[in-house]
């Protein structure tokens, strides 16, 4: 055995992992190597920490006492897009300076993989099938390249907003792989920064790291909310500081719909003076399985669907609204400076959750088990469990048809978030800019299809119609495009012009 | 050729339909016959005149004007369920009492046949594949029993509520037959009147009637609004006057969550002296398709989705709810006097709407052609034509997951209104019933399931359970068998207990 094993022998027998090298004498030696350099890297003590916090916390009866302590967002913390028309424009001219000042920049958490989805590439390499089969990745880089001309356009000043890209380990290459070959979609490449979160190990419910196969530790990747680590450890604070970046829009990467650094979201966050803010969509239905921004004790959480019993979900404020219906949407805003704070003062203090998951083990005997019930934990922490730091919290409510799609599963009968309902929901939102610019649809009878076509045997599909995004951001100057002019579908606007694209796909 | 044939042959010459006996020769005497009584029943005259009214009014464009028309639902005319809560028991204590009066009918609309659901017989014949595999006419037949019973108990003293069926001639036979070979479900036979819808021609557009074959019309029931002239046709109205009938409740057949007779509706448009009353739920996306009530001129109409712009379903009132979110889901209240003179005053004012349709049809050469854009109309009348009419009309708003949930097209990736999620909704209903009387469901590890489930590989299955309506109409009574205790689904609750299915179905 390598001379440094009998270290790590120690070390793995003081931390009560011994186990972790029960397999040795069955390895190749390139094997031991990497399980070496693997354990070597890990802190043994920390992560016994973690377990045990992270265990204490999810065992206290947290459903039962949640209810009593939570209390709706007041409405002067909230910005609405349905209820505060008339301020609208002014905060998107705040933030369109802002962004001239090149003071904002996105944040991108991507470390997911597309496991749910049924790939084995990072979902911002998915393509759902739009006319133009640009990537989520395309289509947010374009975002961002449109964004910047209109702030330019407007304040006749050239500006950049940087792209800070969270990916994982096992993300990283191919990530960085996939934006090179496709030249950063005509974004500078040295306005994109890739950065990596950090990975644990998933332990039984003893605090004993789990084997998946006799030379290998099962990892995951630490939470979204690894996103405040990975800042710090990776430097990326600093690299904003000097680029003088002030406010950061971070949001996940499987949302078709992101407004990505929304300049009305960010200007309403700044002219509020705030250091934290929650973009969020109205729940509806209570027993929707979205998590809701809250207060608990005072302190301003998201609190996840399954930690709320049913009378609460269902509790209506007097307007007939439910009283917990600020869907969280993951898509916040921060003021660097308290963002620098939770990564230097605040993260250490969080604990992770636990999640309790059948997760594939050898056992004593070396064979691979892949359990039926749980049998192990992955601790995780959450992106929005520093919402309890902020001093100056809002909200910030938008329309989910119009802001939030998210792919999260394979196409198949029932399922929600999938490739189908993201490609709908953004055709659906393209038809209705094109409707709302004074432009019309036909059908394959020379009549006007009505705003809100009928149904098809019985399924809903939207009009054809995709605008690129380096033609209009969030529906702005398409009137000379499409106003009074009648389209066959399938439309599509893009840089070089008005396209009807006839369905042999000429 | 009958000589009878020969006053008939001038008849429709008269009427300019001559071509239904271009193929008279060629017909079998059986087919000759057939043929002569369908046209004998028919008055020409008639159908020409709703044929050039509905031709006008659909040619004028509407859509532009509708518009500038269209105004919202006042606040003083709206009861809601989320938004008036501390009225709901007032409304439901009158409707009751109306109830235990033998005042309140149920009067259902089952004229449709099951054709986009795929099945040659009348939709409430269906079976969603609950666990009691109950069809949607024997939930509704049980929750008229079980509201009887609740009545009773209130009141102490016998009461019923009639239950009217209008069928179409296609469905006639086997509805009755079906309620026959079920023992009317329980129902007293007396207090169940079935009636029968009229049916009227396809038309092409100009006005000649379609022949599906050689021998016989086209024929389509005349809408659901068909109601009106079917009821003074049928003296369904001196049924309802001998038995002293003063309020109604009109709905259709496909909602599984339909609250038949619901006492808080009825309670609420009595005590608001209301001659007529349209249940609604909230409609909160523009674009979905859904007909909204509204007014329209100043009177009270349903103006359909595809009547109405994007720009005018977008408008939103300052509280930020859609301005026309009264979405219309077929449910509602009539006061006998009202009803009476909607059929003798009011129905024959009442235009048909025209129904663009691909009808197959014979040309001249005798062939059947199934054409691929539409080439005639069908002309229908709608239930909630006649709100225009009404005295003191109000709108009562209740929640879509509680009370709507429609059963149109078969299942298949992506379609809406489909027996499973006709069936979801009820499931999930019951399985809110349970928690809120105080019950748990465990997991197959036994542990307790929160309140709103998690999604499961990305579809969305709700917790299995069924309450039979002869244990609970809405909700009521379930605290003595369900509080406290822990439940493994498949839960059934009916009236001889209260049972866990296993998986094997023992």
């Amino acid at each position: 055995m390598d001379p440094r094993a009998s270290v790590l022998t120690q070390r793995l027998a003081d931390a009560g992992q011994s186990h972790l090298l029960q397999f040795w004498n069955e390895l190749s030696p390139e094997e031991q190597a990497d399980l070496t350099i693997d354990l070597q890297g890990m802190d043994f003590q920390e992560i016994s920490g973690f377990f045990k916090n992270a265990m204490e916390t999810s065992s206290s009866s947290k459903q039962e006492k949640m209810d009593a302590r939570m209390g709706p967002v007041p409405r002067e913390v909230l910005g609405s897009v349905t209820r505060d028309r008339d301020s609208l424009k002014d905060w998107e001219l705040a933030g369109l300076d802002c962004i001239s000042q090149s003071k904002v920049a996105a944040l991108l958490l991507a470390g997911g993989q597309g496991t749910r989805l049924g790939v084995s590439y990072p979902k911002g390499m998915y393509d759902v099938g739009l006319p133009s089969h640009k990537t989520l990745f395309q289509i947010q880089a374009e975002r961002i390249l449109k964004l910047q001309q209109l702030a330019e356009q407007k304040h006749k000043i050239k500006c950049c907003i940087p792209w800070y890209i969270m990916t994982s380990g096992r993300t990283m290459e191919s990530t960085k792989d996939f934006f090179s070959r496709h030249n950063h979609f005509g974004l500078d490449k040295n306005n994109i920064i890739f950065f990596q979160q950090g990975m644990l190990p998933a332990m039984d419910y003893n605090g004993k790291i789990i084997l998946e196969n006799k030379g290998k530790l099962s990892m995951a990747p630490d939470g979204n909310g690894g996103l405040y680590r990975a800042l710090g450890n990776q430097h990326i604070m600093d690299d904003m500081e000097r680029r003088g970046i002030e406010f950061i829009h971070v949001y996940c990467v499987d949302n078709i719909l992101v407004k990505v650094a929304d300049p009305a979201f960010v200007g309403f966050c700044v002219q509020k003076g705030a250091d934290c803010g929650a973009k969020v969509v109205e729940k509806t239905n209570p027993t929707e399985a979205v998590g809701v921004v809250c207060k608990v004790d005072g302190h301003y959480q998201v609190v996840e669907y399954s930690e709320i019993t049913l009378a609460t979900a269902e509790k209506r404020s007097a307007d007939g609204r439910l009283m917990f219906n600020a869907g969280n949407v993951a898509n916040h805003f921060f003021s660097f400076s308290f963002l620098k704070d939770v990564v230097q003062k605040y993260e250490p203090k969080l604990q992770h959750h636990v999640a309790q998951k059948k997760i594939p083990f050898v056992n004593t005997q070396g064979q691979l088990i892949k359990p039926d019930k749980p049998n192990g934990i992955k601790m995780e922490k959450f992106v929005f469990d520093i919402f309890q730091f902020a001093k100056t919290f809002v909200v910030y409510e938008v329309l989910r048809e119009d802001e939030f799609s998210p792919l999260k599963n394979a196409d198949s009968q029932d399922a929600k978030d999938t490739p189908t309902t993201a490609r709908h929901a953004l055709m659906s939102l393209h038809h209705r800019w094109v409707l709302n610019a004074g432009g019309h649809f036909i059908d394959e009878n020379g009549r006007r299809v009505p705003a809100i076509p009928s149904l098809k045997d019985g399924t809903d599909l939207p009009i054809k119609c995709e605008i690129s995004p380096l033609v209009s951001y969030g529906g702005e100057g398409l009137e000379e495009l499409v106003k009074g002019r009648e389209f066959h579908p399938t439309l599509m606007i893009d840089e070089s012009g008005v396209h009807e694209l006839v369905k042999n796909g000429v």
